[in-house]
């Protein structure tokens, strides 16, 4: 029988895990809710039950897996395995490693989750046949991860690939960050909202008025549907993140000259109606060669990405490919 | 006796050549104008010539040295070994692998002179402390070049590292990349160049043009001196470079999360005045943790940095030092 891994991805809202063999294929998953407001104990005790489920649906237990990987958000100090903050979760400097070893009776091995992510879909998604790869997702935030020659780019502190706090507006409004107009503040799912409530707050748009459950909280999802509706300032505000999306691709393309830049995330369910305005806008700002050299695609590993990630990490990843 | 390496620097003026060990002690050097407007013939003759200069200065000849590298402008195709464009030589398409190979009857590797300025700062300079180092070279234009982990990265194209073509102000004046707004044509000495010309020419400051020799064409170095005898608006150009190199600094900090960014090039000679602001600026864009793990220092390797570059490129440059 094939040596099977365990993969983990702790979300804020749920803890996905996968069995699967090196080649990802999946023998076996689980899911349980995060319920961080119950605790740390209640978290760990979801995460330590979804492994052994995971490997008894795959008929194994977690003691036979070859290797285990944790995907995990928030900047984590990899050699002390600790992750150092997870806001979402309400974690700070939890030591998850050595507490999922104890439970475990196993190594655990911790990534950040769009580092994961990113090797992920570099090893079994939209990136496989590539040699340098960027991850870029645009969902709530906007985040990514660098692949380069099958590893991962961590830099110097755990956080390279923040594709989200690239300053592509100067004088834009404040991120969370503290910066102002970073690529997050003015492109994201959360940035689609803001605006979308402000354009129903003005009195610009009766069609998203209507579709949105609450005014004062238009989602993402409801401008997009105003927009394949035909609503024009709905429209407008997918066309103004879709600039910001293609100024930061093209900063992207420009400085790190990846042989690809696959994207995931919510915004991939906008689709094309996002992505195709910030690819031109994108190629009008970048390197001919650059850009010509650069496949942009869509994500392919959907709501596994993360657990998919952890079983790339836990398994090494694969071979690169030799790049031109 | 130690085995000697040959680096060459052609650059749009001068070709500059360095015969040196590996670890960096020069033996031998020599420099020859490039004169790229008497043709190809005329400038290949020169660099060949001045490696057999400096050869002989070394007390060898070039048949003996362990290894040969150029540090070349321009895109490179480096399979083919041929220089793909240099505009400020006027070349196009030369395969300059091959044509230096027959007449030193000896292997020739090719390099991006910004590349090879990285991976000789990294090697030999201010970047031998650390693992992950960007490089940014602010003169005449903005580029750069990155080593992780003892590596030049190179991206798809060669072209990973274009710092100066990253947008920092989206509606901002054309670059000559066809891009609006980018760092370059924010913050170079050409961008300074250009603010003191317009200053000028609105008769902003009586002080920039009585330093400056042509109204019409004020220097980096004009607003640099006018600067330092007080003069407010050239104070306010520095002040404005600065603010949009911080810019580009702050987001490669977030996004490459380097250990050091080691900058030079002619804005060395501001110095501080320069740096010293927009490393504030980049401190308040970019993540607390990211900036504090990041060491911004000055090049060390001044009008070498081109020749020793290619001595690291000929050595294979330096063992990395284990990150965190």
């Amino acid at each position: 029988m094939a040596e099977l891994y365990g993969g983990l991805d702790l979300g804020g809202t749920k803890i996905y895990t996968i069995v699967a063999t090196a080649g990802g294929e999946v023998r076996g998953e689980f899911e349980l809710p995060s319920e961080a407001d119950r605790g740390l104990e209640h978290t760990l005790g979801h995460m330590v039950e979804s492994m052994e489920e995971a490997a008894k649906r795959a008929g194994t237990s977690v003691a036979e897996l070859a290797a285990i990987a944790v995907a995990a958000p928030g900047p984590i100090d990899f050699k002390a395995g600790v992750i150092t903050a997870a806001p979402n979760l309400g974690w700070e400097k939890v030591p998850l490693r050595s507490l999922l070893k104890r439970a475990w009776h196993h190594e655990v091995l911790l990534e950040n989750d769009a580092n994961a992510a990113a090797l992920g879909e570099y090893t079994y998604g939209a990136g496989r046949a590539f040699c340098d790869m960027v991850y870029v997702t645009v969902s709530t935030g906007i985040g990514g991860g660098f692949v380069f020659d099958g590893r991962i780019y961590r830099g110097a502190s755990g956080a390279a690939g923040e594709v989200g706090h690239i300053t592509v507006e100067p004088n834009g409004p404040r991120c969370f960050c503290g910066n102002r107009g970073c690529l997050e503040i003015m492109a994201s799912g959360t940035a689609l909202g803001r605006l979308g409530t402000e354009a129903v707050a003005a009195g610009h748009s009766e069609m998203l008025r209507e579709i949105c459950d609450d005014p004062a909280d238009v989602k993402a999802r409801d401008v997009a549907i105003a927009a394949a509706r035909g609503d024009p300032v709905a429209n407008e505000i997918l066309d103004e993140a879709a600039r910001y999306l293609g100024i930061g691709l093209g900063s992207l393309i420009n400085l790190v000259n990846p042989e690809a830049i696959v994207v995931g995330g919510g915004a991939s369910k906008i689709g094309d109606r996002l992505l195709d305005p910030a690819i031109a806008e994108a190629k009008r700002r970048s390197f001919p060669q650059s850009f010509g050299d650069c496949a942009i695609r869509f994500a392919e590993l959907g709501e596994r990405v993360g657990a998919l990630g952890a079983i790339a990490v836990a398994t090494g990843g694969r071979t690169p490919i030799a790049s031109s």
